[in-house]
Parts: C-alpha cells; sequence; structure tokens
C-alpha cells in the first residue's frame, strides 16, 4: 500500500540504501541514484546535473579495488553481538564501513580504513587446531568470530540487520509491483530489487581481491578486476562474477637497464605462445585456490576454451566466479555499459524490465545455446534507445568522437576508443516516459526486419545485414563479429511473438479495471508467463484471443514481412 | 709430483680455498679445516681446540639460510668482465662474497651484504622481450648478465677462475693419490677431491632458498632447509640436495587470542589428516616449480611415498632435488653425522675413503635396491670408530647423557636427545692414524659375526640380532627399525669379501716396489675393481691369487665362522 505513492516508496528505497554508509554516494553514482530520483521526479533532465558528477569507469574501479584490499570477511556465531565486534576490530584500526549478510550463516564485511589494520588483526588471530582437522595454513583475509561461552552471553541488543544479496522471486516482484502507481515506477521498482547493492558490489570486489592475494603471491604487480555484471552497472543480484587476472606493469621494466654497456633481465620461463603462458599460469591458480583457498570449492579448469578460464564457487563470498586473463576489448565493453548506464536513469530500468521479461518467457537461459543472451538484448535496448527522437544515448561513433588522447585504445587492431568522460557527453532532450518506452521497444523489435537488417550501435542505425545469420548485432569493438550469432531462426521468432504480445498487452490492457480485480496489471502482467497465468481474467484473456486478434494486431503494427510474422505468431 | 710433500700439497689444497672470501671459515669449520690441516700434522688433538670453536649444527644452519636469502645467481656471458659485473652489481649494495662456476655457461653467485641490495637489483631488472617468446613473469633471484656489443668490450682481464662442483673422475683421483706421501695422506686427499666445498655448500643453500621463495608466496611462515649429504659434513660433491619444507611457527599463532569472551581464528582449508595436507601443498609448490620457476625441470610428484616428496632438477644451480616435508628424525640424523664429523678430523676422511671404495666395487648404488647404502655404510664407519679403544668418538646413549633441557626431542616417542654442544664432548685420547684405521676397519668388518650380532650405536656394542636380516643396524633413533633391512645376503657376503681382499692388499702389498713400478699403491690400489686392473702388476697379482691364497689369508684372520666366508670368497 505504501508503495502507492512515490514519497514512501522512495523511503522504502531509501532504507534499502541506509546500511550502506559512507561507500553509498560512490554506489549512488554507479547504479542507484537514478532508481531512487526517478519514481517520484521522473525527469531525465536531472541527469544532465548528476552527470557532472559521476566518476570515469576507471576511477571507480580504482576505489573499489582499493576499498576491498583494506576488506575481511568474517564468520560470525548465529547471534553475533555486534557492538563486541566492532569494538574488538577497533582495537586493530578504525572501521570505516561493514554489513553483515546471510551466507551459510551470518557473516560480516568489514572494511578499515587502513590496510595496515588487517597485518594487526591478521597478527592476532589463530589457526584452528590440529586435532580433529589438519588444515593447509594457507592465512587469508577469511576469518571465524566465536564466542567461547555462547550461553553466558547476554543477547540484549536488536537482532542485526542482514543486507540481501539475492534479488525476491518474480512471484514477490509481481506483487510489489501490483501496488505501484504507474508502468514507470514499476520498471523503478523492477531495477531497484534486482540491481546489484552497494554491500553486493563491495563483496564482489573483496571476492577479486581475494583472488588476487594468491596470484600476487607470484607475480605482486599483478591485479584481479571484475569486468562485466560486476561493474558494467547492468548487473543484477546473483550473477556471476566475471573477473581477470592483469599483469598491469610487466611490460614498465622491459625498458629499463637501457644505459650503459650491460643488460641484465630475470631468467624466466620461456613458452612458445602468450596463450599458453595463460593457460600454466591460469592452471597453477586454479590448484592454488582448490587446494589452498578455503571455501574454493568445484574448481574447474576450462583452459582450451577460447579464452581459458577457471571457474569456481567462492563460498565465503557466495559468489560463482570465472577467472580468466586480461581480455582489453571486454574491459571496453564493460566502460561502454558504464557510461550508457550512467548516462540516463531509464536506460538501465528499460534494460533490467526487458531483461527480466525475456527470462520469464523463456527468451534468454543462463546455459549456452540458441538462446539470446543478456549480452545481445542489452544492445538491442540501447539501440532502441539510439533510434528515439530525439536519442536518449549517443551511438559509439559519436562517443569516439568525444574521445581524447587518453582515451585511445587500439586493441588487435580495432579502434575500441570512446570518450571516458561523463561530462563531455551532452544529456539528451528526449523526456519520454519508462512507460512509453517499454511499449515502444515492443513494437520497436517485433516490427524489425530481421531479415533484411542488423543492428549497428557504432552508426546506430539499421544496416543490411553483412551475412545470413537470423540475428545480426554487429560487435561494438570487433566490427566483423556477429554477438548474436548463436542465435537460430525459432528463438528469433519466439522473440517477435513474444515483443508483439507483450506490446498488445500493455495497449488493450484497462488498468483500473485490473487493480479492482486484484489482478497483474502492466509489468505485472507481462511478467506472468503467457498462458500460465492463475488469474481467471489472464486465462480468459489467453483464451479468448485467438490467432484472428492476433493476426488483426499484426495489421496495426503495419508490418513489412506478413509471412515470417505468421509464422512467429503461429508459435 | 709437488703432492708428494706436504707442504706444497697443502698450498694447492689452500689455493682451492682461496677464492671462498670471508665465508671460507665457516666452512673450514663445516668440513675443511681437518682436511687441510691433517695432511700436514695428522694430529688428531688439535681437534681438540678446533671442537672449542665450533658452532652447532643450528647456528651453521641459521647463517647458511641467511646467507642465501641475501644471495642471488647471475647467468654470465662467457668472456665476463668480472670487475665490471661487480663495479655493477655494487651500485645496489656491498658485494660480501662471489664465486663463479661452470654451469650450461658461466655463473656467478653473488652474496650481498644486505638482503634489501636484492630488491634494489630486482627493481632495475628488466623482462626478457616477449617478441620471440613468451615468459611467465616470475620475478626470481636468477638473472642472466649480457654484454650488449660484445665485440666492442675489450678482453683485458685475466680469465675469471671457475669454482668445481663436481668432483674428479676417480682415474683422476687415483693418478693423485700415487703422488702422495702415506695412505693416511691419500685418505685426505681424496676427502678434500670429494667432500663439498664452501661454494657448492652456498650453492646448495641457495637452492633452497630459491625453492622457499615459492612456498613463501603462500605460507610466509615457512622454510625450506637442506638436510642429509648437504648439511651433515658427509656430503660428497655432486650428492642430491635433500630439501625439506618446514611450517615454522604455525603453532605459535594457536595459542594467541585466548584471552576475552572471544575467540577469532583464520578460515583454512580442512582436510582429514595431516599426509593429506602434506601432499596437496607439494603438488601445488611441486606444480609451481614446473610451471613458473625458472630452470625447474622434470618435476616429479611422488606424492604416494612412505615420505611424500617432488624431485626436480635444477638447473641453475644444476643440483638434482628432493623436496619433502618436515621430517624431525632425518634432520636428528643429519645433526648427529654433523657431531660425529665435526669431532675428528679422521671421521670424514675415514667415510669418504669407505664409501668410494664401497662405490668402485659395486658395494653401493645410487639406484634403490639390496645395496648397502651410504647411510648405512657410515654407521658401520661410526660404529667401528666407537669400537676402537680408547674410542675416537662417543656412542649416541653418552651423546643423550651429555644432552641439557634445550637438546631434549621426543619425537614420535622415541627419544631423540644429544648434545648440540660440541664443546661438551671430550676430545678423544686415541691417536691412531688414518692408514692403521682403514685396514683396521677392513679386518673388523672382514671378522664381523653378521650373522648373530647387530651393529648399535646407541650403545656402541655388538647386540644379539633382533630378527633374521642378513646385515642388522639399529636405526639410531627408531630404535625398533633396521635401517639395513634391504641389504641381502649376497650383497652383505661380497662386502666381506671385498673388504677381506682389501685388508689383505693393504698388508701384503709394497709400496716402494709400486712406486718405482709407477703401479696404484695403498687406498689408490684398494680403488681399482679388483680383477679390472690395467697395471700388469695387478693382473698377475690377480691371476696369481687363487682360492688357496685367499683361503690362507682367510686363516690368519682368524676367522669365526669358515663356511660362510668361503662361499663369500667365492663369489
Amino acid at each position: 500500500m505504501a508503495l502507492r505513492s512515490g514519497g514512501p516508496a522512495l523511503a522504502l528505497l531509501r532504507g534499502r540504501l541506509h546500511l550502506s554508509g559512507p561507500g553509498a554516494r560512490g554506489h549512488a553514482r554507479l547504479g542507484r541514484s537514478g532508481a531512487v530520483a526517478q519514481p517520484a521526479a521522473e525527469e531525465p533532465g536531472e541527469d544532465a546535473e548528476v552527470g557532472t558528477r559521476k566518476k570515469t569507469f576507471a576511477e571507480v574501479q580504482t576505489e573499489r579495488l582499493n576499498q576491498a584490499e583494506r576488506t575481511v570477511l568474517i564468520k560470525c556465531p548465529s547471534k553475533v553481538h555486534e557492538k563486541k565486534l566492532l569494538q574488538y576490530l577497533s582495537s586493530h584500526g578504525n572501521v570505516k564501513s561493514h554489513f553483515f549478510f546471510e551466507n551459510r550463516g551470518i557473516n560480516a564485511l568489514i572494511e578499515f580504513s587502513e590496510k595496515s589494520s588487517i597485518a594487526s588483526l591478521q597478527d592476532a588471530v589463530g589457526i584452528p587446531s590440529a586435532s580433529e582437522h589438519h588444515v593447509v595454513p594457507f592465512k587469508s583475509r577469511l576469518f571465524t568470530f566465536t564466542l567461547k561461552n555462547p550461553v553466558s552471553q547476554r543477547i540484549e541488543e536488536t537482532p542485526i540487520h542482514l543486507s540481501p544479496q539475492c534479488h525476491i522471486p518474480v512471484k514477490d516482484l509481481i506483487e510489489k509491483l501490483c501496488l505501484a502507481d504507474n508502468i514507470s515506477s514499476q520498471m523503478y521498482i523492477l531495477l531497484n530489487e534486482y540491481q546489484l547493492t552497494e554491500e553486493n558490489i563491495k563483496l564482489r570486489f573483496l571476492a577479486c581481491s581475494l583472488v588476487r592475494d594468491f596470484a600476487c603471491a607470484y607475480f605482486p604487480d599483478s591485479t584481479v578486476k571484475p569486468f562485466g555484471s560486476s561493474v558494467n552497472t547492468f548487473g543484477k543480484l546473483g550473477s556471476d562474477v566475471d573477473m581477470f587476472l592483469d599483469f598491469c606493469d610487466t611490460g614498465k621494466h622491459a625498458t629499463k637497464m637501457k644505459k650503459g654497456p650491460f643488460d641484465m633481465e630475470y631468467q624466466m620461463k620461456r613458452l612458445p605462445s602468450e596463450r599458453l603462458a595463460t593457460q600454466r599460469i591460469l592452471s597453477v591458480i586454479g590448484d592454488c585456490l582448490d587446494n589452498f583457498g578455503p571455501g574454493c570449492a568445484n574448481v574447474q579448469k576450462i583452459l582450451n576454451a577460447r579464452c581459458p578460464l577457471v571457474k569456481f564457487s567462492h563460498q565465503p563470498t557466495g559468489f560463482q566466479c570465472d577467472l580468466s586473463v586480461s581480455n582489453s576489448i571486454a574491459i571496453r565493453s564493460s566502460e561502454l555499459l558504464y557510461i550508457y548506464g550512467c548516462l540516463d536513469s531509464r536506460v538501465r530500468a528499460l534494460v533490467f524490465t526487458i531483461r527480466c521479461w525475456a527470462r520469464v518467457h523463456g527468451l534468454t537461459n543462463s546455459a549456452p545455446g540458441t538462446w539470446i543472451t543478456n549480452f545481445s538484448l542489452t544492445m538491442m535496448v540501447m539501440f532502441f534507445l539510439q533510434r528515439r527522437s530525439p536519442p536518449i544515448i549517443p551511438t559509439l561513433d559519436q562517443l569516439k568522437e568525444l574521445a581524447d588522447e587518453k582515451d585511445k585504445h587500439i586493441i588487435g587492431g580495432y579502434d575500441c576508443s570512446f570518450v571516458s568522460d561523463l561530462r563531455k557527453i551532452k544529456p539528451t532532450k528526449n523526456t519520454e516516459t519508462l512507460e512509453v518506452l517499454l511499449c515502444e521497444f515492443f513494437e520497436y523489435f517485433g516490427n524489425f526486419d530481421f531479415r533484411r537488417n542488423s543492428i549497428n550501435l557504432r552508426k546506430g542505425k539499421e544496416v543490411n545485414k553483412p551475412e545470413s545469420s537470423p540475428l545480426y548485432i554487429w560487435n561494438p569493438f570487433e566490427q566483423d563479429l556477429n554477438i548474436s550469432k548463436n542465435v537460430n531462426q525459432p528463438q528469433l521468432e519466439k522473440f517477435i511473438a513474444m515483443a508483439r504480445e507483450s506490446a498488445w498487452i500493455l495497449q488493450k490492457e484497462d488498468k483500473t479495471q485490473q487493480m479492482i480485480n486484484k489482478e497483474p496489471w502492466g509489468l505485472a502482467a507481462l511478467l506472468i508467463p503467457f498462458g500460465k497465468s492463475n488469474s481467471s481474467k489472464m486465462k480468459n484473456r489467453m483464451k479468448g484471443i485467438g490467432s484472428e486478434t492476433i493476426r488483426s494486431l499484426l495489421d496495426s503494427l503495419k508490418l513489412n514481412n506478413a509471412n515470417s510474422q505468421q509464422k512467429a505468431v503461429g508459435k
């Protein structure tokens, strides 16, 4: 009920932000500020002001990595005395921020102000006695806090707040959505429920930092950075942590020692290819994680893949992790999405909505296959936003034009340059509501001539397909690759059919009537698998509308290609 | 010819020590002082004085390990300019000692005065360019020094001195021995040619220290220490480096954090057994050496052995290495031998002589089998020296009586205590020459009632055999084990036969006549496989003496057990 009006809804949303402490602003910039501001204001113009404050991708990464290095994770007893834990920790240094979360018991993430506090803590921490189990004495930043006499401790405190690390089930989401004022608000609620929280982002960077400890043991200049969903502002709670090992400045030293008649070089293992070196290093680090890393389980080496990687589950943080070696283009993709995500709050809300919708309807799947990937889907949303009039986000070519010397990146012969300073990008003049954008998205792609045209984000234009893949989305950087090559014709047609069905639902439904009947309306109605609704109205709707109704809808959408669409609708 | 007189021989021997610089005294204490002093003086009484200056085993180990951590290894061009190399290095810190040696080219071992010099050097050293080969960027203490324009460098220096890292072939040794004055001198010459040099010991500790760098990456409190031949004063040039990984003070921290109502422990991988933990750790370190370690080749994991180990060849130092995990009893054995080796210079000379003799005659073999091991042979010599009258070395029980509180070591229920301070051990009153001892050794064991008696170094007495193994030598620490259980009856009989043959040769031969005839005499004659001598005299001897001659010799040796001896001689 409270969510019906903008004010209390905002309060609730802000409530979830409350815990994150001094770091919250950083996160708000990263992803949440828009979500918080929009349900009430919903005036994209505000983004201009936000834009001037926003940090570059690199700045955020550096700050987060630094933060993670000052952070430890502590497993706590179920009835932990928060004050006493903090009091104990403060003897090792100032605790800058902390939060608790549930993951195989209660855990506390503790961020110290100074990295040296960790050494002080580590020095005081004991090794588990080997009476029952023998341990591998690898000293990490993962600790267990126990009460010696649990019974004698008075539990006087209010229960600790647990920061959620996964999103609510779709069923619960639908209930929440039904309480909203309008579809735009529904979309922001969805974004707010699904997007990474400040706490979850900290935990992701900590996971990387803990893996970095393994790599640094042998390669002190190396670092482990997250990429993809953890940093591109489009990550969903519960998504995997993609991380890569970066040998930062190994190139730096190569130029030293150039003066004088001598050269002094390290003796190093030489290998015939960089790929082999990558495989060897990942293999050993995988073994180290497997054998020494507390809570590193199910370590799988997938070294013969195009991009060799090590998969493992990191139980202390609860993440499924993929560790690979620095992939410059993947990082550029992360930054590009970061920029688009920061430019206008509608971007992320629409992407999260479309991805949730696609998942519900079986258009995406976490397993590899012929499904459309989340990345492809996100690119389709971006393209759609480039095509609005006026455009909501610039084309990649426009971002490249704004790039200066330090933004120059030529990777493997591809020009991957684009502006990094968000302030240089002019805010959009487009003021369409999210509701309008959602409807228009379904109509746009329900109507798109996939047979002839491809999606090109660099130019922001529909371009003739260079080859016959059913769905052709130009890789933004490796321009000769199609990022959706895996999608087959039936999957594409399913997407088109769902888009049309959704456009139809949004246009035809009567919100007031549905709310009176306590039936899902708006976005909520779109998140119920078509034909599986428990609501009698929904069942009636699905029964009532036959292929004839759809055909008349198709006519109203002025389709160019009646044949393929009929086929699609027939599915 | 120069070797005939004590003076020039000594000069030559000292010449080999010359290069080792300030560290030479340490080595002289460890193994060489006796060898240098004895050929001239040959007065065991001098050892008493030496004894008061000798460091304990632990002190030597600590000093050497510390030295190794300040040491780097540099691969040099074939025509290295010594002064310029040192000049370059001195810009990073004071070079305390250095030497050159040949191993796949010219190498320099450089010991800095301060460990920090290494960091300074490492910071200035480049990574090989990846143009031809890709490298694993693990930064070790192994460098390559190159001249940029080899042609333009003026080679004005005298050639650098190369410190030998392997002993001379037996053939060359025999030639050298023939030039000596007497058999005792021959034995010291053999010792001097075969024993570890100061430089070789430094190189062994460096190899351990380089492996330690791998272990410390994950277990900063751990250390890698050599044991066995590298440190027990009985090591031969060319012997393998046995090293073990020690998790030093992991137990220390376990007692911390005992006050207050809380406990904080590290989260650590738990394993059901210590053996499994050992196997896992060795396995990963083996992989690290294999994949990251420059010049670590042929890495073999032998993890299912009673004592799990990783074998590898360490090409930069030229050693074959065996890495295991801390084995307390093996370390006690090393220290016990160290003490015996330090007590009297005749001990090491006799052991080296017997071992060389045994090897020539196929009584020992580096492959596992039914052969007598070097360790068993060494124990037999020790036992023989305990049995002299007056004894040359004390029994293990006597050493235990001298132990104080800090010498107490109970390992796996066995009392492995013995005195560590050499000054507490009274010097022997025995003044027998090495020549006498050698003859007596052959007679003693040619005569020993192996069928009934066992060798017990703890008591220094022949003891009834507790079981029927052909050769029974009590393990000095694990008293219920026979260290020569592997030896079968034919091998034992071969040993007895060779001992008798050797006793006979030493007693019968005419040194003056042999020297005139330029034939091998004394020890030299014993180091020619019986029946394989090229000398016509030797051939005649082998032809001339039939089983009858031997039988009369047997009588002269007053054998107790004519039957088994005849069998042995018949082999």
